[in-house]
């Protein structure tokens, strides 16, 4: 499975990103130079999507190793560990190079670590991609969610993954898009992506997903997670949990793909989740222009909770899985 | 129940409406001097709602009834017919100028015409509110969507009416608003003119529903409708329906509020009534600002249908009803 475009590439003149900031508008291509830049990319959004800033993260020490300074690979450390404080992916990448550096003065295996990282993302994404892909029937009209896709991973992403590989078996025959508000990642990345990839895309507000699943225009739904508990209960984007119900009011599979990373079994259920409340200028402003009235009391949480019951199976890359998940 | 506002009234300069367009940003009240200013009005949705655009309609024949020329009355009323092509409202109330207008040569009779619809508005308005508002229990939690307030009819509009004469009561805590996409009627015109009227209101996007919902911050919801079937299938503003799976799944009562008329029981069940589908530019454009990629396909229903057994009671001026409703 080859992309029409590339997250993430080390390059010899620095590492390559896509400027995700100005998609779906332009596919704009940067070289980062300096972890400094990286730092920056990350903190700006230029570069999103979970498992894709741990690679960022990575690549971004890698930078500084070319310089041979161990003082500078700290600094760099340190300047991108304060970049994005909530970013799991970000953090276990960071403490990767830094158990390297701990062990040794040769720096160009922190080169190496960081490509290690990202090729263990790629190679995830694959497997996920292939498990996810076996469920997806002929003729497939898919349902996802934000982006669980490629633009948020270093390899052909999670949710999108199982699309892409059925994709080439000539398997899908649409995906139904959300646009998922309030940031849209589904109308900006999600539609985006896909459509370069020459699958068929159909995107619809959020409140029309009921239309499309009660009208019978869809046989199945595909997301991401962010936090899946040990009971099987998944936290993801906002407007996760309202599609599941439907699904199942429906009688349609709702499939979670994820890294099992993502799988939490120290969390018992999904009430023991705190939900991220977000600001509410993502709600009342979209690209800086107003739409409700201006001091208004705002509900914004960047996730909210499926409960186990609504969700088929759990696509990891060690296989399809059904809870309950025993902890480590 | 005096609101702080008023949607239309007649003047001796003319018919005071509000620009609608302009909220929630501004409050600008517009006099209507002739009966092209107010069909431009009506096609522009620089007046809109469904009983609302009844009574505007109304008034500008009665615009043109105050120059005392048969012709240019008749002229008027194809004008305003022209503007709307699906409004059911503005032909009734056309329908009913018409018949005026072939009755009699004293056009002052035309203007009692549109004062009675008007008023007939009003009342029906304070009907629906009133039995509505037995449904609201005391410290109510409530939710509604699209906005089926005071600035969709000549009066304190209809779910919304409910919620106002509760308020009377005291018996709101809150409102719930989703922003209904992709026009942002809630955003617009609900949170601002509930806020207007003194009631605390909550924002939120349509997908964040389940989050308040599943999280018990809701105990009732509140809708208007555009037509309802004879076993009691409701088409109202997309997103309705999930509104309604997510109430029935965590047994909280689901309320339909709309005026006798919208009962259409030639129609037998959902599945015969057409849905609208809509251009592509309101979901890839918000305020002309482009949030999703160009040449993409786009499902754009304006309406959903919510079967009766999601509903748990039907509020008309004639009473709280249940289906299946008779064919008169």
């Amino acid at each position: 499975m080859k992309l029409n475009f590339s997250s993430i590439s080390w390059e010899k003149t620095g590492v390559r990103i896509i400027d995700q900031t100005l998609l779906p508008d332009k596919l704009v291509y940067k070289i980062i130079k300096t972890p400094e830049e990286m730092a920056s990319a990350i903190k700006t959004l230029t570069i999103r999507g979970a498992p894709l800033i741990g690679v960022a993260a990575a690549y971004g020490t890698a930078l500084a190793a070319k310089t041979d300074d161990k003082k500078k690979i700290q600094k760099a450390i340190k300047l991108i560990e304060s970049t994005r404080p909530t970013a799991y992916n970000l953090f276990s990448a960071l403490n990767r190079i830094k158990k390297v550096l701990s062990e040794t003065n040769d720096f160009s295996l922190i080169i190496e670590e960081a490509h290690k990282i990202k090729s263990e993302d790629e190679i995830l994404c694959r497997k996920i991609g292939e498990y996810g892909e076996t469920l997806i029937p002929r003729n497939a009209r898919c349902m996802t969610h934000c982006n669980a896709g490629a633009l948020a991973t270093a390899g052909i992403g999670t949710a999108l993954a199982a699309i892409y590989l059925a994709k080439e078996k000539n398997k899908i025959s649409r995906v139904f898009v959300p646009e998922t508000r309030p940031l849209l990642q589904g109308a900006r990345l999600t539609a985006w992506e896909l459509s370069q990839n020459d699958i068929p895309v159909t995107l619809l507000c959020d409140s029309a997903r009921g239309y499309a699943i009660s009208n019978g225009m869809v046989d199945l739904c595909i997301v991401g997670a962010d936090r899946i508990t040990r009971n099987g209960d998944t936290a993801n984007k906002i407007g996760t949990f309202p599609l599941a119900v439907l699904a199942k009011t429906h009688n349609i599979p709702f499939y979670v793909a994820a890294p099992s990373t993502t799988i939490d079994a120290s969390i018992k259920t999904g009430k023991d989740i705190k939900i991220e409340l977000r600001g509410e200028e993502e709600v009342t402003r979209i690209k800086g222009v107003q739409i409700a009235p201006k001091k208004i009391n705002v509900l914004n949480p960047a996730f909210d909770v499926t409960p186990a019951k609504y969700i088929t199976a759990f696509i990891t890359e060690n296989g399809i899985l059904k809870p309950p998940f025993t902890p480590l």
